[in-house]
């Protein structure tokens, strides 16, 4: 997507072809920092540091650390020892083992003099196609927008979290909808979730969206069911982390209490997805799913930025008290209207999601 | 309520029956510190910059500010600069109003040579008065927590922004049952939202129930869904800034969410309340209310503590990006289990408070 008018992806190729370049996302959103990657352990730290994070961008910046390793050294023992390096940094992201397996399956057979170019050209593809599908899930909801905007002129839209482009290599999942529809010259406008505790909507959706020209507001995870009482949300579009077989959303912490507004108020509620999100192992949510509890520092600490633009983290809590921090929730099918994948649009239930198995596998 | 062991009002008498002391309310929750109030400058100085806050408590420092000044002089001209100069600190607030009105109404037959002791003896007599309320509501309220104690042992109450005791006089609304199930040996525990965008509960009920004793943690605005729906919250209890005739809960924003998953979970949800909150003249709630839209910078900024002591405002969004703050939402009465009351709890319908309403008149 654009930030000041310049095209951007969260990871592109630099140098001739020789190195890769990204965007230090733990510099966001106060400063914006590009890093270049020029060797496998440059890609390895920053995967494990989270300058790069959302599952396909993970991916793709270890596929790109893979070719680096290659570079130096193309021998078999080389290779086996970068996919090592790369997989120890983010040992469960799934996406990261499919990612280093998918390139080293690919490298293995080819002759050591040839292996850089193939897997620099490999990670080029990921990316490619990362992109394909985001763009795709785009295609799919903006049909969404099109109609609401036919009944209503500016569609507002809430969302959750940061389903943003800076979490793949472009578009994202949520926004691709809203970039598209923005781009198409549909009046949209998005209520941002500000996500507590990370504030990850307040701190890179809310940039996101101010970057590419998207008109918004943050507001508080409180708001936005006194906003869908009055009208002022025209449907919801959020990301997930893990859709089950039946069509449970396990997404941010947050996501259930908007999904049960919308429902009261009649708002649809999307959730925009890339097929291999779908869990099939799993089926109810709610019972199946365990949700990581995570640091209670998160709760009751916080990033922010002083007038003299240093950055400091604060307490925001009363002091010795505290806090619980579960990272998940889950949405129950019955209150999602539909999951938007880069194959189209489907309903939330078992049924649907069986037919999209089937011409997935057909 | 106790601070490390030694009973608190937010507001008592001090120096022999001359002044009165308050906690100011601006230095919590980080630093606690105690001031008095001398003239009727102190006490309007303490309403307006919000030394002291919640309905309650204005009134009450409101009528000491008046006695101040008769101590200085008694004549109608003084009581009449007095009321004007108290008034004009918070000229919506409804109970700041109906509080002077009072003691005009009191002391402006009497000679003013006993204007003063009786001024000063009525704002004691409003003092006791809501702490009376507060303790029945806390009484008729602890019978609900006891039942539930008699079948599961640990009672896990939720909770959101801040209905206590730095808000009334003493006890608090919310939390008034909670302090007297404490007290009387309840194992219970409170989840204290941090009702964002003002962080209410992180800042004032969870220092508040700390310095009870009361088990409790801090959660996230976006927690309270998921830890309902694996039976983690027994039941909710909030405060409310006003209730419709027909039951309808005007509260802090982000109440209804909750009371959404509590209905959705089978979760009792209980309005802790005095009566003079319930306003007679409005049926609904939604579209009869109007919800006050107050500085976007509530949510763009938040003051937090460094770790050397210091507390300053930070930017916890990003830069550039607007939003939207609206302050209150409407939890309609469908959604609402009971409204425990002074006077006993009952349901949240036209009916029952309208039964409510005769008996008060009768």
């Amino acid at each position: 997507m654009r930030i000041d008018g310049v095209d951007k992806r969260s990871i592109w190729a630099a140098s001739g072809g020789e190195t890769v370049e990204i965007i230090d996302q733990t510099k966001l959103p106060f400063d914006f920092v590009t890093r270049r990657l020029s060797t496998c352990d440059d890609a390895a730290e920053a995967i494990r540091v989270m300058r790069v994070r959302g599952a396909p961008l993970i991916g793709v910046t270890a596929a790109y650390g893979l070719a680096m390793a290659l570079r130096e050294d193309p021998s078999d023992t080389a290779l086996a020892a970068a996919y090592d390096t790369l997989f120890a940094t983010r040992p469960t992201a799934i996406n990261l083992r499919w990612a280093l397996d998918r390139a080293r399956d690919h490298l293995m057979p080819l002759a050591p003099a040839d292996r850089f170019d193939a897997a620099y050209a490999l990670a080029g593809r990921m990316a490619d196609e990362d992109v394909e599908i985001n763009r795709m899930i785009g295609v799919h909801g903006l049909e969404i927008i099109k109609s609401r905007a036919a009944q209503s002129g500016q569609v507002n839209i809430l969302t959750h979290c940061n389903a943003g482009w800076l979490a793949t290599v472009d578009w994202g999942t949520a926004t691709s909808p809203m970039y598209q529809a923005h781009d198409a010259g549909i009046d949209v406008h998005v209520w941002v979730d500000e996500t507590r505790p990370r504030n990850q909507g307040a701190f890179l959706t809310a940039l996101e969206l101010g970057w590419h020209g998207v008109p918004h507001h943050i507001i508080t995870d409180n708001a936005g069911g006194h906003l869908m009482q009055h009208g002022r949300v025209d449907m919801c579009m959020v990301g997930t982390d893990r859709v089950t077989a039946s069509g449970d959303v396990c997404n941010k912490i947050g996501t259930y209490l908007k999904a049960l507004a919308a429902h009261d108020n009649d708002v649809p509620f999307y959730v925009c997805l890339p097929t291999p999100t779908i869990d099939w192992r799993v089926s109810d949510g709610v019972s199946e799913i365990p949700i990581e509890e995570r640091d209670p520092d998160e709760v009751l600490s916080l990033d922010g930025l002083l007038p003299d633009g240093e950055i400091v983290r604060t307490r925001i809590a009363a002091r010795g008290s505290p806090a619980a921090n579960p990272a998940f929730d889950v949405t129950p099918a019955r209150l999602v209207t539909g999951l938007i994948t880069e194959r189209g649009v489907i309903d939330a239930n078992a049924a649907s999601l069986d037919q999209l198995k089937n011409a997935m596998v057909g």
